[in-house]
């Protein structure tokens, strides 16, 4: 597709970047139920924020700390929480730190299935990507990279 | 960034997605503070998808067609729209069709807000691309859109 001259290549990519991102909300839906079929995608995205703060807090992850990325009220939070806890997928645990905190802790169970229903995802791009070239999937992927690094 | 032999493109690429996608999940709770102060990502996500919605649905968007899109609990569907509601940005309106049903309208002021945090956030991305060639931008979209294509 080659920009027109009223549509310049930023309005092009800007679309393609918000269809992007409408397709991952729709998709996280989906996702959500695939870990549990009771699950909704607003506690999925709890469990996996849960899952990628474990990355940069070591000491471990408080409610509050997920509450405060995702911008989710605490009531909002609690609830989640609570669906998340009920469906065997994240437990409470005692902080080592200070006995009065507890910190999220995802379940054998949890984790295994969030790493089967990210497996399932993965084969889904894999499979959209079938009969790509390698340069040109090497390609958006340095693309992506320096997007990513530039909007750091 | 050449791929190593042990990490193929594909691999690459996966991350880089995923990179994308984590900060999208953290800017939506930043975005729906602009929108409104009191507004958490969960409601924000509703209004979104009530505003992506009214382009195929035009003769009206039902709250149980953001609940299914979104796979969202009829609960927390009623709950994120009572707050937009309470905000001033969402309301309820009967169907034309069928006198029972009621329909979802973005408030003019929930429109005015979401216009501009969109912009704020286009705004950001610009910014980010700022020392892009128009010849990477343009590449960037064209291989996004193929993307967006294969994966639909």
């Amino acid at each position: 597709m080659a920009s027109r001259p009223d549509a310049p290549p930023l309005a092009d990519l800007e679309r393609e970047l918000t269809r992007l991102l409408r397709r991952a909300r729709v998709t996280s839906g989906a996702i959500a139920a695939e870990v549990h079929p009771d699950l909704d995608s607003s506690s999925y995205t709890v469990l996996i924020t849960v899952l990628d703060l474990q990355q940069v807090l070591p000491a471990g992850v408080r409610a509050a700390d997920v509450g405060e990325q995702l911008r989710l009220h605490k009531s909002t939070m609690s609830r989640n929480i609570t669906v998340l806890e009920q469906l065997g997928l994240l437990e409470r645990v005692p902080s080592p730190d200070d006995a009065r905190a507890r910190l999220l802790h995802i379940t054998p169970t949890g984790r295994h299935q969030l790493t089967t229903a990210i497996a399932a995802r993965r084969a889904r791009i894999a499979d959209a990507l079938g009969k790509w070239s390698g340069e040109d999937t090497d390609h958006l992927a340095r693309l992506l990279q320096r997007l990513n690094d530039d909007l750091d």
